[in-house]
């Protein structure tokens, strides 16, 4: 195979499709790409006082909302592109969609351009399970996945690649979710149970994922499915208005999030007071704060999604392509023989 | 010649390379760009009010910047990525850099994606003779060009496209950078005239536009060189630090600005009070404000470069494209039959 990734002139820049993403992941394994994905991002949260963070920019409109969310250290400076259009079903077309961008901080140049549709729900759920390792209680096998959408196979990857969770207990309110989620891992070696309610799919689970798609303040769980020594992870609820959680639960649990800037807007913790007490995740990573404390703790990562995460997935694929064939070169580049002649570079072209 | 543009499926997305671009150019004829250019600019402009506008996002580092430029109307939304690293030569590549992307605001999906380093040339140069078509004295005829770099060429041939400016009188610190511009418009009609300085090239000209790439405060332009009904077209001068107009020139000129809150701070009017009069273009075009009021007024145009002129570059481009094959489609947009199941896409793509 020839590694198309290596630009042979300045003006090329590696383009990852969709379709070479796909390929690039079935060729590392999916189980691997998310434990290496939980890797590059742990690697970046422990440094996170090195990076220039920026809440993600956004431009709202009646039909949805479109965010540039950029990141950057020293060496590396990302940027992901992200719609979100609930409406975009009835025409065929996805809610969310995203692209994304890595460049050299020394030369401005962008060194990788790639979808990031898979590669965002691979990154998400890679970081669930990153956060998961450092909160949920020791000896953990069975997680509850409330919402059997595109991330919830995602999910349960990532949880058996990091903890090795292999009992599943699912809920939806569409049958046909949990249907496809079943299909889709079947034989792949989870134990899995059918719930009928989302108070069954909690039982027993020391895990608790939910990760649905409902664009308001919904109660997919009420204080009463929460007992003492579960870990909550709360993937669903992730812009203004949109909440999974009880308020009730909050009070009670220990609440780690990404970048707590952010997380107070969009996350669950949008239902309580500006100043209640959050711990940010990177903070376990380096020491700085504790995980779980006890045994019987309700822990809740709060997960909305930044965009440091991402930047370590752009590493990760950057590192990962060049590996491979999965990449084409994009003419992206003007790179004139004489910087100052651009004119005489575009004549030249006829 | 097959039009390579419209996508078959709605995970393509358009994308103009460096080499289409320069095609597309040579297909529609430089001057005409320009023009056209020029129009999309002033009816956007004329809708000033109707935008998203946010300043740049700038990223700093020792070397340079990194900047993400959005603007957004109600049907579409556009943002440009562009560098400015000036050690780049001594590496041979670019100082700046630009790509971009335009979506469709009622479904976030991206709708082009193109080259922009060129492209951001060509508007940059349409800008400036759009604005001087309202602010310049009548009956100008001669421009002197003070800087002969990578956008001298561009400014000389929006001007006379745009207002009938057909004698140049051209100075650049780089004797090689006159003798390139001269290369490069031999034959193209201009009545052109080397000056042994900047003193000698203004002499005469009703129209004096300064492109210079001197990065930091400088004096390209001194007070006395400067007469009575002189448009000044100041392109250079665009990041905090970088101006190149003597402030004595400033508190004598009507001075007309893009985004008033950016120009404050990257154009030549960071060396006046915050509170200093100038004149948003805009309002000139909509007839909210004069523009030139007297034959022996000193108009100023401190051009930055602003989204907006990028979302108009950007409609352009999209909708001449359409006409040509000088487009390729590339798989951007992850699309599963049903949107639910990304990660059973991923899984047949083996």
């Amino acid at each position: 195979m020839t590694a198309l990734h290596t630009p042979a002139t300045l003006n090329l820049v590696p383009f990852v499709s969709v379709d070479h993403m796909m390929k690039l992941v079935l060729h590392l394994g999916v189980e691997r790409v998310l434990a290496d994905l939980a890797g590059y991002i742990a690697d970046d949260f422990r440094r996170w006082p090195e990076f220039d963070k920026t809440p993600r920019i956004a431009a709202h409109s009646p039909d949805g909302v479109i965010e540039l969310m950029p990141a950057a250290d020293r060496r590396a400076y990302g940027f992901k592109y992200v719609n979100g259009h609930p409406k975009n079903t009835a025409s065929g077309r996805q809610t969310v969609t995203a692209f994304g961008m890595l460049a050299d901080v020394a030369t401005g140049y962008p060194v990788l351009l790639t979808e990031m549709t898979i590669l965002t729900a691979l990154r998400t759920a890679a970081m669930s399970a990153l956060a998961a390792r450092h909160l949920a209680p020791e000896g953990a096998a069975t997680m509850a996945i409330i919402g059997n959408g595109a991330q919830s196979e995602f999910q349960a990857l990532a949880f058996r690649a990091l903890l090795g969770i292999d009992r599943l207990r699912l809920w939806d309110t569409d049958p046909a979710a949990t249907a496809k989620f079943r299909r889709n891992l079947d034989g792949a070696g989870f134990t899995i149970t059918t719930c009928r309610s989302a108070e069954a799919a909690v039982e027993g689970a020391e895990i608790i994922t939910t990760v649905t798609a409902d664009k308001r303040r919904a109660t997919i769980l009420s204080d009463n499915m929460v007992g003492a020594g579960v870990h909550l992870n709360a993937v669903g609820g992730d812009c203004p208005g949109k909440t999974e959680l009880a308020a009730g639960i909050l009070t009670r649990a220990d609440i780690f999030v990404e970048y707590a800037p952010q997380t107070r807007i969009e996350g669950e913790i949008q239902q309580l007071a500006p100043d209640h007490p959050v711990t940010e995740f990177w903070q376990v990573l380096t020491g700085d704060a504790p995980g779980r404390r006890a045994a019987d703790a309700v822990t809740l990562f709060d997960s909305v999604g930044f965009a440091i995460e991402d930047f370590s997935a752009l590493r990760y694929i950057r590192d990962r392509v060049a590996e491979t064939p999965f990449a084409q070169d994009l003419d992206l580049l003007a790179d004139p023989d004489d910087p100052r002649d651009l004119y005489g570079m575009v004549m030249r072209a006829g």
